[in-house]
C-alpha cells in the first residue's frame, strides 16, 4: 500500500510499505477513506516531537520512517477476536485518541493519559506507531478508539470528529464551561480556533467575539457564526471586549476566553479579557511559561484550564452534526487525492496564504 | 460603645465611638457576643487596602477611623422594615461578604461580586464600612449575610463559619473539587491552611500532604488529619508526594493542591504537585504575577482556579459542624475579652511564635 510517511524533521514522503496487520486481539485493521492534515503533523515534521523522529529514525525503519495522521474515516477488514464493537465492512471515525477503555484515566474522562495505550498516551497515532494517512491502518483498542459512522454524514463532517472538534470543544468549550446566554471570546482563529467557535454556538451564547490579526480569518469566523470581529493589530483589544461586555449588572469582561494560539501574548491577552467568575481554557500547544498575573486574578473566581483531548465527547458532538446543531464540514476548504499528499502538505503550511482551513484527502482507490 | 478602630496604618485603637444605627430598611443592628482577628485585619493595617486606609483617614472619621472586622456573632436588637428573616434577640452568624441576594452575581453564588453592595464588593465589613470588631454593629443585607445560630454551638465554632471555614472551603476545597478517594496537598498551615485540612476531611480523600517550613504547625496539621507532613526546608517537597502518588494505573501527582500562602515559590511548587487531570485551588492573596509552566502543563488537564469567598457554603458547613463531620473549635487557641483586644492584636502578630491559629474575643458586656 501507499502511505505518507515521515522520515526525519523536514522529510516526508507519499511511497510503498507494507499493508498492516492484526497485531493484538483489540485491533482493527481498516481501509482509509479520507484523512486529513492537523497542525501537530506540521510539529512533528519541523522536529518539534523528538520521540517521534527517534522512532521514525530507528535502524529497522531506515528509509520508511513512521506513518503521520490521527484523523481518518475507515471501512473495517479485519477484527481481532477480542474486538467487539465493530465487524468488517463498518465505515468508521477513528479517534485521535487510543484508549483501552479499563484504566483509571479511562475511567475519569482522561483517555488522553491512557496509561494502558501501545505508547505512552492516549495519542499514539502518527505519533507514536502508524497513523492515518495511510491506504490503510491498524487501529488498536478498536472498541474504545472508533465510531460508528452514519451513512448519511458526508467524510468531511465525519473526519472533523477525529480530532479538532472533540479537541476545540471538550478542551476549548466544555473546560471552559461555555452555557447559554454566555459571552466568549475566541482568541487565535487557525482551524482550531474556527472549530471551537463552531462548538461555542453550538451551546446559544449571547456573543462570541473572534480575535485575530488576519482579517480573512476574521472573516470566516464571521460566517460560521462570530456576533463581533476583532482585530488587535488595528484595535485594543481588550479595551473594545470590556466596553462589549459592561451591563448595568455585570463588571467587564467575558464569561469565557479560549486561547487557540500557544504563545505567551495571546494567553495574557485572554486573563485580561475574563470579566470576574469568567475563566481561560486555554487550547494551544504552549512551549514556554506564561505571566499569571495572580495579583489581579487571585480576587476574581476564575478558572483556567489545560488539555490534551481525550475524546469522551466525540458521540455527543456526533449527536449534535446529526441534530444539525453543528455543521463541521464547513471547516473543510480544500479536497485531494491520497495520492496528492505532498502537494496538500504544500498548501496546508501555508495555511493562512492559501485561505485554507483543513485539507480533505480522500483515497484514490475508494 | 467601644471599639477596635483603625485610624491609619500601623495605627489601631480601642476607643469609644458612637453605637451604631439602623440606616436602611434591609439593615439589622446587633450585639456583638464574640469576634475575631483574620490575617487581612493585619495586612489592613500595615496599610496593604489604600481603599480602608482612605476611609480611615476621611475628614468626618478624623480620630475615630474605621472599626475593623468581618467575623462575629451578633444578637439580633433592631431589625430595618424590610428584614424577614430575623428579629431581636436572635443570636446569629455574621458573614464576612455582605450580599443584596439579588444581582446577577448574587444569583450565581458570586456574592464576593455583589453589584449591589454598599461598597465596590461583597467584602465591606470592616473593610469599606464598620465592621465587627465592636460591641455593636450594623449588618446591610441581613436577610442574605446573617445566617441564624443553633443553639448547641459554641460561639468559637460559630465564628470560624464567618469566614475561614467557607473561605477554605469554597475557594480550596470546592474549587478543587477534592473528592472521596482523593489525594490533596495543602500547602502553607496557617489559620485558613489548617481549616482547608479540616474542610478537605469532611469530604474523606485518601491522603492529605499538609506541607509547611514550621514543624509546630505541621504538628497541629497531624492533629487535625493530615496523613502526611512535608517540610520542605529538610526534604524535596515534590520528589516526596511524586514518590507518595505514584501508583500501578496512575501517574504521580495529587489530585487537588491548595495554596494557602500567596507568593509566587507555594504558588508555583503547587503547579508541580499535581498529576494528570489535577487541580490548583489557589487560596492565597498574592502581590505578584507567577509563573504558569504552561508548556509543561497545557497537555495535562489540570484546573487552576482563584477566588474570593462568596459564602455560599455556609448553610452547608454550618449543617456538617452541627452533625460533627466538621469541628472548627479546634482552630481557635485563644481568647480574650473584647477589652484586651490590642493585647490580642499583638499576639495575632506574631501567630507562629504564640502557636496562635484563630483568637476568640468575647464581649465583656455579653
Amino acid at each position: 500500500m501507499k502511505a505518507l510517511t515521515y522520515l526525519k524533521p523536514g522529510l516526508i514522503k507519499w511511497q510503498s510499505v507494507a499493508k498492516p496487520k492484526l497485531l493484538k486481539p483489540t485491533d482493527v485493521v481498516g481501509k482509509l477513506l479520507a484523512t486529513t492534515i492537523c497542525g501537530s503533523d506540521l510539529h512533528i515534521i519541523k522536529g518539534d516531537c523528538p520521540e517521534t523522529t527517534e522512532i521514525a529514525e530507528k535502524a529497522e525503519n531506515k528509509g520508511r520512517g513512521i506513518i503521520l495522521g490521527h484523523e481518518g474515516i475507515i471501512k473495517v477488514e479485519q477484527t481481532g477476536s477480542d474486538v467487539t464493537k465493530f465487524k468488517p465492512g463498518d465505515v468508521c471515525i477513528v479517534s485521535c485518541i487510543t484508549s483501552c477503555g479499563k484504566c483509571y484515566y479511562c475511567k475519569n474522562n482522561l483517555q488522553a493519559h491512557c496509561s494502558n495505550s501501545e505508547g505512552t498516551s492516549g495519542w499514539i497515532l502518527g505519533h507514536e506507531i502508524d497513523g492515518t494517512q495511510a491506504q490503510y491502518m491498524r487501529v488498536p483498542f478498536a472498541d474504545y478508539s472508533l465510531y460508528k459512522a452514519p451513512a448519511n454524514l458526508s467524510y468531511d463532517s465525519l473526519l472533523m470528529l477525529s480530532d479538532i472538534l472533540p479537541t476545540s470543544y471538550e478542551v476549548g468549550v466544555l473546560n471552559g464551561q461555555v452555557k447559554e446566554g454566555d459571552s466568549v471570546a475566541v482568541v487565535g482563529l487557525g482551524p482550531v480556533g474556527l472549530s471551537a467557535l463552531l462548538g461555542a454556538k453550538a451551546l446559544k451564547p449571547k456573543e462570541i467575539i473572534a480575535i485575530d490579526m488576519d482579517d480573512a480569518r476574521l472573516e470566516v469566523a464571521k460566517k460560521l457564526g462570530a456576533t463581533k470581529t476583532i482585530n488587535p493589530s488595528k484595535q485594543n483589544a481588550i479595551e473594545t471586549v470590556r466596553q462589549l461586555t459592561t451591563t448595568s449588572d455585570r463588571e467587564p469582561g467575558v464569561d469565557v476566553a479560549i486561547e487557540c494560539v500557544g504563545v505567551p501574548a495571546t494567553f495574557e491577552m485572554c486573563e485580561d479579557l475574563i470579566g470576574p467568575g469568567g475563566a481561560v481554557a486555554n487550547v494551544g500547544v504552549h512551549g514556554k511559561p506564561v505571566s499569571l498575573k495572580l495579583q489581579d486574578l487571585w480576587i476574581k473566581n476564575v478558572r483556567i484550564t489545560t488539555g490534551l483531548v481525550s475524546a469522551y465527547s466525540t458521540e455527543e458532538l456526533l449527536h449534535k452534526v446529526i441534530k444539525g446543531d453543528l455543521d463541521p464540514s464547513s471547516l473543510v476548504t480544500h479536497h485531494f487525492k491520497m495520492s496528492e499528499f505532498e502537494k496538500a502538505y504544500d498548501v496546508f503550511k501555508n495555511a493562512a496564504k492559501n485561505n485554507a482551513i483543513k485539507i480533505v484527502l480522500n483515497n484514490d482507490e475508494a
